[in-house]
């Protein structure tokens, strides 16, 4: 089972470092973890992925794994640490958000979700059970139970009841997962998930609904689905009141680097997003100066590094100009350089807040690191 | 100057051992060049292609890099070693077989080609003196000579009358390497082209012409494009005999790995092909028992490696069943994982091949080994 030890906790803020130890490693939070869908982290292997992004922990997606390979593969190959060959951890979204936003046709029932596949149209039915079945077959160290992640806007009625489906489904999820097993000799964790949309009176039935059924973590879903940032570090706020102190908090879904620093001042340790990896193979890069568009024109005959600070296989070899010219050229290369420095970003920069949050600086440096690196090329630049 | 150190020779065959001794170190022959047409071979990193391929040497483009990124930018860099963070040898094909190929217009006149770029229809005029200042600002170690490389099928007079082209080029190519020094400190070596299409009096005339010029190295060219396997392999035995044994011997686009065994035998220290790059990533995969088709369904849940007897990092972490599902999932990771195999495959074949000439089990062990690799999955497939 997973033990978290909270190390330190901020004097000036909510954010926290812990180490969460599953079967499969210690985490080191406040983290990011790199989202690997399918089975992979696109375009890197899972040598770089381990040793030069040096991730701790990635996420794959039920939904997707479920419809290809599909469980019986999962299972043969002894799964999904086997399958990709990471020995690392690994946490599995439920499939509940891609239902809702992958599929053409869904039908929300009390005991579950019917939905087409975005791939071929067969039909199928999710339900807390089966989420847990898919998940045991996954094998991974954090399973997410199946919710219902509202969009935003979102009237309050129909919030109200989809957080009530929501808290009944937690019921049914932790039911399932005590009644089943690992499959594949070492614990597995299930996260509860907090939805409630905007509303804090949602927000905080929720979270007393879910904590009550004593999960082995937490999460916060439902934000960074369009509402102002905001609202969001508020909703954030508001519900790490009635989170425990010694179990994790995972905000779903965000984000951009200042978006994970404001939500590690309001108590968040775990962050998943596909902003770092899908904004690479778009050729936009973070750097501590800002992003860059690497396409650019200007870059055509800079020779520098793309961010002077940064000790990543990327920048530690190559130069802007030859990255721009990848891009240009449309080489797969380039994909691969470009996401190898993004996720390096992201996890230094998780990497740098836990320093920060033990030496007492860190709400004084997370001011200072966001004037940085929310400058946006995009806005000002000169193509 | 390039070295050419000839190590042994074939008693049953006229296979050869070299070492050739270039600015960037050794190249131990018989070896296969990746070809990285754009200064990046498709899909791995340049520390996978030096430390788990083991590439000696890589083949990069001149009419490709001419255009893009350009030369401005290239002679910023410092050249293609440092432009793409390099540091063993490079040869550079010298864009007449793509300016043939890719270009829709092109003109041939008695000093030089005119051509329309494939990129933007911008029109060029590549000369032998153009091609040999190009190649002077990319810094390659072996610099290839503008040539005519004819089709297949190829009328006897065309064939004669572009033999004498190219021959004629030939001279004009030697003079302006010789009037011009290298931009970044090391020595360039410059091979000439044997042309002369399928007609043995042709190619022993272009044999002559060259030799008689005197250059670094001497590649074959015009072959490999469409003409039968026997008469290839024909006209590679009939021309080697004409190549002095001091210099190097280059087979220009070639092959499949029996194709590379075959021209061994026959006098060959140097090859390239785009085809285990290519077919990489078109998910065909070559082992020792013959190629694989991995979107094949049977290999679904077959978790062995793709090549039992394989030790590239793709075979040492990932089995069948996983690249199966990043092909069909369209994963950028199939395409590394994919190509790191097939070069490796490449390389270790030649590496063999090299050891094989050695210890006099040459011929012996290709005609073994070209029985077992030459198997095509793709003419009993299930699917």
């Amino acid at each position: 089972m997973l033990e978290t030890e909270l190390i330190a906790t901020d004097k000036k803020s909510k954010a926290r470092v812990c180490n969460l130890k599953t079967a499969h490693g210690v985490i080191e939070t406040p983290i990011f973890m790199p989202v690997g869908t399918l089975g992979t982290v696109k375009a890197v292997n899972q040598n770089i992925l381990e040793h030069e992004i040096k991730a701790q922990i990635v996420l794959s997606n039920t939904y997707h794994l479920y419809l290809r390979p599909g469980m019986e593969v999962m299972e043969q190959a002894g799964g999904l640490h086997k399958f990709m060959n990471w020995e690392k951890p690994i946490l599995t979204d439920s499939g509940g958000y891609q239902v809702f936003s992958l599929s053409e046709f869904r039908k929300i029932k009390p005991d579950g979700v019917e939905f087409r596949s975005h791939l071929d149209g067969s039909m199928h039915f999710f339900t807390p059970e089966k989420v847990i079945e898919i998940e045991r077959s996954i094998g991974s160290d954090i399973m997410m139970v199946l919710d219902e992640c509202t969009p935003y806007p979102c009237e309050y009625d129909y919030a109200k009841k989809s957080q009530k489906l929501t808290s009944d489904w937690a019921v049914l999820n932790k039911k399932a997962f005590e009644k089943t097993k690992p499959l594949y000799g070492f614990d597995q964790n299930l996260f509860g998930i907090i939805q409630g949309s905007v509303y804090k009176d949602l927000r905080e039935r929720s979270a007393k609904d879910i904590v009550n059924l004593d999960f082995n973590g937490y999460a916060i879903g439902g934000l960074a689905v369009g509402e102002p940032m905001e609202q969001m570090y508020e909703m954030v706020s508001f519900t790490t009141d009635f989170m425990p102190e010694n179990k994790p908090r995972y905000l779903m879904g965000v984000g951009r680097p200042e978006n994970i620093l404001e939500a590690i001042e309001r108590g968040i340790d775990m962050f998943d997003c596909v902003m770092p990896t899908r904004n690479a193979r778009n050729a936009y890069l973070f750097t501590s100066n800002g992003t860059l568009s690497m396409r650019n024109n200007s870059y055509k005959n800079d020779f520098n590094k793309i961010d002077e600070k940064c000790e990543c296989y990327t920048c530690s070899n190559y130069s802007r100009a030859y990255l721009r010219h990848l891009f240009i050229a449309k080489e797969i290369l380039a994909l691969e350089l470009a996401t190898i420095h993004n996720l390096y970003f992201y996890l230094e920069l998780v990497k740098t807040a836990r320093e920060k949050i033990l030496n007492g600086e860190f709400v004084t440096w997370k001011k200072e690191i966001i004037n940085k690196i929310s400058i946006n090329e995009l806005n000002n630049s000169e193509e």
